[in-house]
């Protein structure tokens, strides 16, 4: 089972300036990388911890990308001035010891903690720019959902920062929909560490609020490939949707997606436990992704269409331009199969790729050569 | 993980015709006790199968606790020149092969397979009409979910049976809504066995279908268990629909009740198998429980009103009579915990009958003590 963080210590609410100036320099500064609408609600909730616990500095550096919004403002200076990422996370205070920053090497320079949530095709670059301007003890967690799975195997966000800045690097993933935790609706995550539990227990307690449990585990691989995977599932599960198969058949989809996570996540690192698809990362991510979330409607609405509609011309027409995780990742995990011989071993992952390309119809889903889906199923 | 059984052997379309008397005897024959809409479903699906398959006869006998219809006639008599229960299952065809027989000896005389599919309350009676009267080498296999928990321990059907009967009996559970089998929707189920895996795999060919994927596991102690548990996490995720706390919420709230359910199933029968939990008798009947079904419905309900209307008033307003099976439950797992000194583990399924009953508001479903919430769920 998942390790036991201890409960977060919530003690009192001192403030920085309770404490001798050696207290205060062991206090870990946290910044975060990324300002978006998921990074936004990182912040709150950090900052509302790092007021409570006296591991941490009361601030909370944000580096935003700078804007200038419609009323001629800056993005940052909207932020320090309201407490509001008023293009992101519109309506929501962040805490006022969260400061937005636009200049990214001012703003990890003095961390000891870095959260970085940004979209996952900057990551690469940021890191580039990051070389050399951080501490060198930093710790660093990723709340990047979306690599890319590529022939060899994933190109894991955690070991690209790990690789590229010299950093340990955990990650947290789980049924995160951002706008419901800005409200404070129960919601929980998982942190996945890869050696050091203290660490994992400080970012535990950075995150946790009563309406947001986190939970950590070492799996650092098996927590960040759920937050991937799922996307495909989701298809799978729009799919049936779309042709109104009823919730026998999506849940089985479910299952059998959840199943094929778990046995793909595992041939690629033998290290994946299974108790990780037990927690939020796991099920809980799969089923928010496969009852709501765009890639399961945009299949939902494919299917509707018998596959006469590509994904290309559905994503234009419903998403204003964004493009699906899951259609790509699709792709990406079915020339993983492909290349490693695998393809009759995952029939729900490689059917959802061949029915995003047209080569099967939307009912393919259910319809796997039978020994195929019997077998496939129980074999994992 | 699962046992693997072998895909079923759909050999060529043989009937008893074509063999000796020697091979005619070594068929089995085939008798489901209950006729309701899943039994009416499971007669489909088992004479499928038989018309197939050498190792069965061709005919499946089906008891019906005979009723006269508005029309004069008798149910058994309709059903045996229409080949359809017109009560239970309408529309459906369910086999020439399938005979109904109103006399339950002359039912079961002939029978080397049992299926009982009885609402769980006539188990106990039709197993003291039995005792006896069937043959001394019969298998038996259980669909009925609903075994009640008494505080020493849950009274499992498959026990009773067993028990009663002198016979070893199986259990097949999993993400089944009848009347979506019964349009031939993909659908999978979990077969339980105790020991023998040679009859787990006949009943695996019994049952399997293209639409109905079937996979038995040494476990019958907690599929049968997921059965039944899994309505009291349904009342929780209705508790979260009715206060519209989202879909983050209402994964968190299925995810922690999976694993109460799994903790709990192992804490009373430690054979069971945490692999159980994948399968559609674990995961997947959750889902479809919690998307769908009366309980998650009276359960929204029930929250919507803010716990001022009983359970019993909204069952006697939503469901004709019929009673939760969910509310029963979760007082009946409530005393195990509270008489074993679980409440503390069991956050969850302690939180929902004490939400049921009013002694809780619906909004504690996601309000735990805070230390309860985070240890509850890890400890786990």
């Amino acid at each position: 089972m998942a390790p036991i963080p201890e409960a977060p210590g919530i003690s009192e609410t001192a403030t920085d300036n309770n404490f001798s100036n050696d207290e205060a320099r062991d206090k870990s500064r946290v910044t975060i990388v990324g300002s978006g609408n998921w990074g936004s609600v990182a912040a709150k909730l950090i900052a509302s911890n790092t007021l409570k616990l006296t591991a941490f500095h009361d601030e909370v550096r944000m580096w935003v990308y700078e804007e200038t919004l419609p009323s001629g403002e800056k993005l940052t200076d909207v932020i320090n001035k309201t407490n509001e990422n008023v293009k992101y996370l519109p309506g929501i205070k962040l805490g006022k010891n969260v400061v937005a920053d636009p200049d990214i090497e001012n703003a990890v320079k003095e961390a000891n903690m870095l959260v970085f949530v940004t979209p996952h095709q900057f990551m690469e670059g940021i890191c580039k720019r990051l070389v050399g301007k951080i501490k060198a003890d930093v710790e660093a967690i990723s709340l990047i959902k979306g690599m890319e799975v590529k022939p060899e195997g994933p190109c894991m966000i955690s070991s690209l920062i790990s690789q590229q800045l010299g950093v340990n690097c955990c990650v947290l993933m789980g049924a995160n929909i951002a706008n419901e935790i800005a409200v404070e609706k129960f919601s929980e995550a998982t942190i996945g560490y890869r050696e050091n539990r203290v660490t994992a227990e400080k970012w535990v307690q950075l995150f946790y609020t009563p309406y947001f449990s986190v939970t950590a585990v070492q799996d650092v691989e098996g927590v960040e490939l759920c937050g991937t995977l799922k996307n495909v599932v989701a298809l799978g599960a729009g799919f049936v949707d779309g042709l109104e198969m009823g919730n026998n058949t999506k849940a089985a989809i479910m299952r059998l997606g959840l199943i094929e996570m778990k046995a793909f996540c595992k041939l690629l690192f033998s290290s994946v436990k299974d108790s990780t698809f037990f927690e939020s990362c796991g099920v809980a991510d799969l089923i928010t992704t496969c009852l709501g979330g765009r890639n399961r409607k945009v299949a939902e609405a494919f299917a509707k269409n018998g596959g006469n509609r590509s994904f290309d011309e559905l994503e234009a027409e419903m998403l204003q331009g964004q493009k699906l995780q899951g259609v790509s990742t699709a792709r990406e995990v079915y020339e993983v199969l492909s290349h490693r011989g695998w393809l009759q071993l995952f029939p729900l992952l490689a059917t959802v790729h061949e029915i995003s390309i047209g080569r099967l119809p939307p009912s393919a889903i259910v319809n796997y050569n039978e020994p195929k889906a019997v077998r496939g199923s129980n074999k994992l």
